[in-house]
C-alpha cells in the first residue's frame, strides 16, 4: 500500500504533512509514502526517522497551487504540483491512494481533469464525516458542486452508500435527503425532483432529513447539493464554537458556576474531542478513480495521520469498486 | 392599538393564544384584543379576568385551517376560520395587527391572498430573529419561498432591514447575504446573480456572511432563500439541542463533574435564556399589507404574550411604511 502525500499544502505545510507521515508510517507497518514536495525543503525534515525513512519515496514537486488561483489552470499549468504529479500516479497506480491538505480547488480540480471520474458518475463530490455525539454521519457533498440536478444527488446517495459500507463496515446505510420537512411533498424544486428518483435508487433511502434531525442518527448518509452542504458544515463549525463560547463565558460570570466549570473540565474535554472531526481524517473525493483525501487546511501532525489512515481503509474497503458495482446495479440495461 | 389573536391556532391552542393575550393586555394598558375562535371554547377561558375583559372582543371563527390540508385551500373556502376574518380585518384597518401560532401556510396565504403584498413586493417572507449570544439577528426568508429568483433575495433585505431599524431601533443596520464564501465570486448561480443587485440596493450591505459566521454577529439581518433559511433556522435548534445533550451526557458521566454540573447550573440557565427564541416573539411575516406575526406552534402564554408584543413593535415602528419608502428610493423612476 503506497500512499501519496503532497507535503506542501495546507496552513501547517510542510511540518504537519511530514510529522503526520511518519507517525502513519509507525502505525502501519506495511505502509509505503510517496511524499512530494520542494526537496531542499522536505530533506531537513527527515533527519530523525531512521526506522520508517526506507518506506519514503521522496518525489520533486517544487510548484504549488494556492489558494488563490484558478484550480483549474493551476492543474492545468502547474504539472510540477504535488497535485498533478499525485494524481497522475494514482491514474497510473504507482501509489493507491493520495492526501493532501492543499487548496481544495486544485484536489477537485485534479482528481476531475488529472485522475478522472469513475465513468457514469456525473459530478465527484466532497464527503466529510462529521460527529453527532453518537458516531458519525457522512456530509454529501459539502461543497465541490454548488448548482445541482436531481441525478447528482441521487449518485451522491450513491457514493455515499459506498463509503459507508466500504469504510465503515455498514450493511445497509440510511441515506437520508436533507430538506426542510419530512413528508415527500416538502422542498424546493431540486429536492421534490430528486425525492422519486432516489427511492429508485439501489440504496437504503430513509426519505427527506429534516435540518432539526440532521445530528439526531437518523442517517448514516445525508444528501445535499455542495451549496446546502457547506452550510451545514460550516454552521455546525461557527454554532458549536458559539455555543461553547457562550457557556464558557457564563461559567465564568458568577464564583459558584467558576467551580463548577473548573470540576467539570473533564466532561468538557470529551466533549470536545467527540465533536472533533479533525480526528476522523478529511474529506474523501468520492467519484473519482482512485483514493483521494482532503485534508483540512487547519490539519496538525495527528490529524493529516488520520487523513491517511483514512485513504488506506478508502482502498481496503474497496470503494472505488463498490461505487461501480452500484452504478451497474442501477443501469442493468447499460 | 388593536391586535387580532386567532386563538384556535399551535399546539397548546386555545389555552396558550388566551393566556398570552390577558399577559399582553396587562403589560400594554393601551392594547385592545379581537380574539378568535369558537365562543363556546373561548367563553368559559375568560372567567378570571375582569381587570382587562372590557379590553377583549370576542370574534366568532368557528372553522379552523389545519396543517395538514392546502393552505391556499383554506384561505380560499374557510371563510369563517380566524385566518382569513382577521387578514380581511387588517386590510379594512379595522385591526393594526394580526397573530397566530396555527399554520404556517395558512398566515402566509393569509397574507398573500387576503391581507395582500405591498405594491412592488414580490413576495412576502418570514423572518425570525435569531439568537447569536450578544443580541439577535434577523433570518430572511426561514421557509415561505423555497425556489427564489435573486430579485426577491436583494428585496428580504430590504425588508430586513425596514424591520431591524422599526422594530430594534438600529439606525443603519448591516444586511449579509449567507453564502458559502466571503468572496464576492463565491456560492451558487442564485446568489452570485444577488451579489451585485444588492451592492446598488438602498441598504447597508456587508457582503457575503458564510455559514460559519452566521452567529458570529456579524450582520443584522442576513438574508437566503427560503429553503437554506429553513435549513439554517431548524439545524441551529438541532444542534444546540444535540450540543447541549451531549453536555449534559459527559457531565454525569463522572462524579467530579457530575459535582460541577450541579454548581454551575446558574450558567447553563442562563446559557438557556440566551439562546431561547421564544422570549423574542414569533417570526413576522414581511412585506404584507399590516403587521402580522407567525407564533412557534409551540408557544406557551407568555412567547404568545410576547409574539403580541412583537406585532405591536411593528406597528408601532412603521414597519410597512419603512419598506414602502424603501420601494420608492429603489426605483427612482417609477
Amino acid at each position: 500500500m503506497r500512499i501519496f502525500v503532497d507535503a506542501m499544502g495546507g496552513d501547517n505545510a510542510p511540518q504537519a504533512p511530514v510529522e503526520g507521515s511518519l507517525e502513519a508510517l509507525r502505525k502501519y507497518p506495511a505502509l509505503e509514502i510517496s511524499l512530494a514536495g520542494d526537496l531542499e525543503v522536505l530533506e531537513p525534515l527527515l533527519k530523525d526517522c531512521d526506522d520508517v525513512r526506507s518506506r519514503i519515496t521522496l518525489v520533486d514537486a517544487p510548484e504549488v497551487i494556492t489558494n488563490n488561483e484558478s484550480p483549474v489552470m493551476g492543474v492545468r499549468t502547474k504539472k510540477q504540483s504535488a497535485t498533478v504529479i499525485g494524481m497522475l500516479q494514482l491514474k497510473e497506480k504507482q501509489v493507491d491512494g493520495f492526501v493532501s491538505a492543499g487548496s481544495t480547488g486544485a484536489t477537485l480540480a485534479g482528481g476531475m481533469f488529472r485522475l478522472g471520474r469513475i465513468p457514469g458518475i456525473e459530478r465527484p463530490a466532497l464527503a466529510p464525516l462529521m460527529p453527532n455525539g453518537k458516531g458519525h454521519f457522512l456530509l454529501i457533498d459539502c461543497g465541490a458542486n454548488v448548482d445541482c440536478k436531481p441525478e447528482y444527488l441521487v449518485q451522491f446517495g450513491m457514493m455515499g452508500n459506498a463509503y459507508m459500507r466500504g469504510v465503515m463496515g455498514l450493511e445497509n446505510p440510511r441515506v437520508g435527503l436533507i430538506n426542510i420537512g419530512a413528508e415527500e411533498e416538502k422542498g424546493n424544486a431540486l429536492v421534490k425532483a430528486t425525492y422519486p428518483l432516489m427511492e429508485q435508487a439501489p440504496y437504503n433511502f430513509v426519505g427527506n432529513v429534516e435540518a432539526r434531525d440532521i445530528t439526531g442518527d437518523v442517517a448514516d448518509v445525508l444528501v445535499a447539493d455542495g451549496f446546502c452542504g457547506n452550510l451545514v458544515l460550516k454552521f455546525m463549525e461557527g454554532l458549536a464554537g458559539t455555543l461553547l463560547g457562550i457557556i464558557k463565558k457564563e461559567i465564568m460570570a458568577d464564583t459558584l458556576s467558576k467551580l463548577g466549570g473548573a470540576l467539570a473540565k473533564p466532561a468538557f474535554r470529551r466533549v470536545k474531542k467527540l465533536m472533533d472531526y479533525t480526528e476522523v481524517g478529511g474529506a474523501p473525493l468520492l467519484g473519482v478513480q482512485g483514493a483521494v483525501v482532503k485534508a483540512h487546511g487547519s490539519s496538525n501532525g495527528h490529524a493529516f495521520a488520520c487523513a491517511i489512515g483514512q485513504a488506506i481503509r478508502m482502498v481496503e474497503g474497496n470503494v472505488v469498486q463498490i461505487i461501480e458495482q452500484q452504478l451497474a446495479a442501477a443501469q442493468p440495461d447499460a
